[in-house]
């Protein structure tokens, strides 16, 4: 090929990022061909801070630049509630909605024996702990809605009840804004099953 | 926010390329956390090394790092045939069917009146200095086939042909693999119109 090596080198470390694929990775580097030099470097800049700052959080495995995080640091959140979710990207979800003022805890992964992930994978000793020494009252199962997040939120659910704590799922049901006639079938019978006095 | 300030900032930046929204941004900023610290920098250094080794090539305006570029330093191609392309990255797509072993021309834009885009932005004296001192046969115009793009192409060819030069532009019609019922009315007619003996 007669194109220019820094350019196919660029292409081709864009495309081992997920979901980027060979025109993708084309399109974002020319774009970043035309930026300044300035904005190419505080992008390339802002990819090394992001290794070389971010830790994980002691207590809750989030992914943070302060060890405990800022979450876990922060006194106007209380510890009686405490959220817990597949990956640390899913703290920013909840956190947009600006309703939550629990703690939460990464699990990093989910159940999933097909891959070899076990209980142990999940370090849930770290959570137990949390749950014996702080004056816990709910834990919030918050896993995805998919074969392995629902089964990872049962096996949750069965060790946690025992500890006297109340443990709730997050409600599965059709999307605000979407259609009854666009759900699939298990959607629909999660939000029949799920169903609630108005 | 209680969120790291290198995750939010590296955040920003990737929402800053084309077609990256918010949580595009997110699922990348997070694979790169997952990465090894040596594939970030690689990622990095990818990213500055475009910046600091591209240039325009002197002949056709390719981005490249040599100049001129290895298209046109590559003497195996013939300068009787020049292709004429909006960005470099049409290149790119046009050298993968490694069928065209002319040379390209890159105009850097289309003749977009209401952008304030008229001939002389897309600096054509460099494609007219090349039409003059080399033997040119032929000219394709593989500009996009939109209002803007098929505008360009009627401007030059009324500049080329009067040069005794042939000028062809690509065909439109119905994408390889696609089927009539998809295909909308203007592409339709052109599929029409190009039609040809078989």
């Amino acid at each position: 090929m007669d194109t220019a090596e820094p350019i196919t080198r660029l292409i081709e470390e864009l495309k081992r990022l997920p979901g980027i694929g060979q025109k993708t990775a084309q399109r974002l580097t020319y774009s970043i061909l035309r930026k300044s030099k300035t904005d190419a470097e505080q992008l390339a800049r802002a990819i090394l801070a992001v290794k070389e700052k971010i830790v994980y959080c002691r207590q809750c495995n989030n992914l943070t630049d302060v060890d405990p995080c800022r979450i876990c640091a922060n006194p106007a959140r209380t510890n009686q509630t405490i959220c817990v979710v597949e990956e640390a990207h899913n703290i920013l979800s909840i956190e947009k909605i600006r309703e939550f003022r629990g703690r939460y805890h990464v699990l990093h992964g989910v159940l999933s024996p097909i891959n070899g992930i076990g209980p142990e994978e999940l370090n849930l000793k770290n959570l137990f702990g949390r749950l014996e020494q702080n004056d816990v009252k709910e834990v919030v199962l918050a896993t995805n809605p998919t074969v392995e997040g629902e089964a990872t939120a049962i096996y949750l659910a069965k060790l946690i009840k025992p500890l006297g704590i109340k443990v709730t799922r997050i409600a599965l049901g059709i999307p605000v804004g979407s259609s009854l006639e666009f759900a699939d079938e298990v959607t629909l019978s999660k939000a029949m099953d799920g169903r609630r006095e108005i």
